[in-house]
Parts: C-alpha cells; structure tokens; sequence
C-alpha cells in the first residue's frame, strides 16, 4: 500500500518531462513539413492573456526542479527562461531532466512530512511535503505539459493522446 | 518516505474533480452574464478533431473511477455519457466524487504490486499498480481536467491557475 516520494515526484517529472520533449520534436517536425515559421508555434496561445508556448515549457522544467528541490532540500538550478526556439526550449527540457536524474532516492527520505513554504503572488503557502507534491506541484506540473500539448495540437500540429503519455 | 496508494490516487482525484466543478461553475456564470448560450461553450473544442468539454469532463470522470476500480478489484459505476448541459456534467462529477469518497482506504492495500491489464484502443496494457497509477491515469486524468480549462479559458471565461489548483 506504500509508494515513496521519489517515485511519485522525480519518475514522474522524468517521464512526462521526456513527453514533453517529444511533443515539442512533432511541433518542429509538423513546422518543417508545412512550410510554418518554428517561432509561431513556439509563440503560440490559447488567449491574448494566456502564456505562450515557451512559456509552458519553461514553468514545467520550474515546478518539476522546485518541487524536488522543496521536498528534498537541495537548491535547485536557475535558469534565465530566456529560450526563444525549439532547440533552446529542447535543451532546457534536457538540463532538468539531467538534474533530477542526479538526485539520490534516499534524499527524499521523511519528504512527506517536510513543512513546504513558499510565496504564489502575493499568498503565502504552506505545506507538509505530501500534501505540496500531490495537491499543487504534480496538478500545476500537469497543467503546464498539457497546455502545452492543446496549444500544439490548436495550432494544427498531430499529435494524439500516445504521444502525451508515451509508454511507462 | 512513503505514502499510500490511496492518498496518491482517491484523494487526488477528489480535490481536483472539485476543482473541475468549480470551473464548470465559472464556465455557466460567464455564459449566463454575457448572453452566450452555455451549450456553446459544453461543445467547445480546441481544434476540430479534438473532443469537446462535454468529453473532457466525462473522461476525467471515467479515469478516476477507472483507476480506483483497477486499484482495488471493485467495480466502478457505468455511465452512459450521455450528459449535454453544464447542470448534467455537475452531477456526473457529483456522482463520480461520491462513489469515490465510499471507497475504504484499506481497499488498496497492495495495490502498488497489483496486476492491471485493459485495452487501450487495440493495444493491451499491462501495468503493475504503482507504474499504472504514476505514468497512466494521473497523466490521463489531468490531461483531461487542464484540457477542460484550456477550452473554457480560450473561449473567454475569467478563470486562473488558483481555478484549477485550489487551496489543499
């Protein structure tokens, strides 16, 4: 009836972090092949006041290293959110992926107890690690890679629920 | 270090099929202040072979019945997805969280090792609990709540991230 932390925070970010990554290689692909220029997809939105693509990407490396690095304790990389391409959002994909592979199982010991406080605009919130990992970090994590997928997907780009969830 | 299948799974799907109703919510008020039909929005899509909100909501109902009922041997309620209004939708998630929250916690004992197998299309899916849990229906799950509000916020409804996570 026991899972650990690790498994269901870094397996998590990893996999679905590896998706992504594929979501963005049939976006370039589907650009290529149509004649499309890469940074309209890479600018893309849902709505006038919705982040666009990049952004997506850029908050979904974030919430994955900020999570492992509340839980555990150990700082995680800054990174500037400065990329404009297809090759640049691939290449931040790829450094947090490295990072969280580093990590060891065992710092993420007693994480589910951890107190998790942080500031979200202007509210200040606080969490037992447990609660952080499974009602905000993991939903929030998930928002981001999906909406990244619908804004792919709106802009004509074909991919299908397979390519979201790959194979565990 | 570790955490329950339950708390990982029920209580995840409550929280945030709560959260679904509550944008559902924003979704009806937003139509009703501003003279837009609401079945407008129920059969808003992303892009035209994508599915509509009524589907959104319905799979997401689905996933977290599903993966209960694949967690601990029971089985879940069938529904006829048949629903076209935002009032029915509330009442499948209404349905949906209650048959949820009846589940005992010691149902999923073991469940982490639990054998699940199902088609997915033509492909056959085997699963041991944990990985099945972690990779599948949380990712499909969220998949489908975060699509339902990329449809409602495309087509205008006044919703935000603190919408769709809620307070823990």
């Amino acid at each position: 009836m026991l899972i650990s932390m690790y498994d269901a925070s870094v397996t998590v970010f990893l996999h679905n972090l590896n998706q992504l990554s594929h979501l963005l290689d049939k976006g370039l692909e589907h650009a290529k092949a149509n004649g499309i220029d890469p940074a309209t997809l890479v600018e893309a939105r849902l709505a006038p006041d919705m982040l666009p693509l990049s952004k997506q990407v850029q908050i979904a490396s974030d919430t994955a290293k900020l999570a492992a690095a509340r839980l555990t304790g150990i700082a995680a990389p800054s990174y500037e959110d400065n990329e404009s391409t297809f090759e640049e959002l691939q290449a931040r994909i790829a450094k947090t992926r490295e990072w969280l592979q580093g990590l060891a199982r065992e710092t993420f010991a007693a994480s589910e107890e951890r107190a998790v406080s942080f500031k979200a605009g202007p509210t200040e919130l606080n969490f037992a690690g447990l609660g952080y990992l499974l009602h905000f970090a993991i939903p929030n994590f998930f928002f981001h890679v999906t909406t990244a997928y619908d804004i792919l997907r709106h802009n004509g780009v074909p991919i299908g629920k397979r390519d979201y969830l790959g194979r565990a």
